[in-house]
């Protein structure tokens, strides 16, 4: 399930772009300038805009690393404008659609460790659904919380994106 | 991996579980009504905490019964206390225990479908990658952002919860 669920992250990231793009919509139809988004937070103390998206990108980006043993391209800090983050948000996508289902292989029994465990690690399988997964969706969320706080016209279609629906079966 | 990720949602139930308890002691230290947060929200038309707090258990009880086939029990509409709110996720991490591991064996390739999408149907492992866990994390996110929105002292980890972690290899 690893495959499905960056597949998911993916397309997830794909409407985060949109949403930036319907924030842009938004400023520009009542005159101000789009790129104070960036800046917008829900609380004094809790990461603006910005670096909701960035931390959604380098969440994935950062476990798609872990679990393969390919290592991540570095991104350089983007701008902070709407139309710099959209371009990491495609950039991430791009980094993504690299991994092939194969890379996956070993993801759930990867060691995975950052230096500011102290040596500490966790297994890929652990790591995946106790951090990365809640992580992500917690930024993701966040970000689209941010727009929706400010006025931008979305709605949870526009969260979840299209779903794979069959016809009626005969 | 379907049990995991529904360990985990159970997990992130037991968190919300606590942000809840820690926005009635942030009003009780303040002096205000506790049970203002359940109607609050970040914007007119969006749901308020109440409503999301019931999405977010609705969407995992809802998931469970799909993919397993086991019907779900029906869980009356709670009163629009945090105390409320809280039995609600209590009872349904109760639900999700009565499910085992063996009962997700056909999950994948369930058959999915709600009255209104008139005979259309989506395969369980589509509904739940697609559906069932961005909507979960999309009201559990909305949840924790409404109060710390409205002064709620919460942070990451409080999030996340704790961490497998493993000590240090010789």
């Amino acid at each position: 399930m690893y495959t499905e669920t960056f597949d998911q992250m993916k397309k997830q990231l794909g409407q985060l772009d949109k949403w930036l793009g319907a924030a842009a919509d938004h400023a520009r139809s009542r005159n101000f300038d789009a790129d104070l988004f960036a800046a917008s937070r829900l609380a004094p103390d809790q990461f603006a805009l910005a670096r909701q998206v960035l931390i959604c990108c380098d969440t994935v980006n950062a476990a798609a690393s872990f679990l393969t043993g390919i290592a991540a391209d570095p991104q350089p800090e983007p701008g902070q404008t709407l139309e710099a983050l959209q371009g990491r948000v495609r950039e991430t996508i791009g980094l993504l659609d690299r991994f092939s289902p194969g890379d996956f292989a070993g993801a759930a029994t990867a060691v995975v460790s950052q230096p500011r465990w102290k040596g500490e690690w966790m297994t890929g399988a652990d790591y995946f659904v106790q951090h990365a997964l809640p992580n992500f969706f917690f930024h993701l969320t966040t970000a689209y919380a941010i727009l929706r706080h400010n006025g931008v016209g979305l709605g949870k279609r526009d969260f979840l994106g299209p779903q794979t629906k069959h016809p009626p079966k005969q």
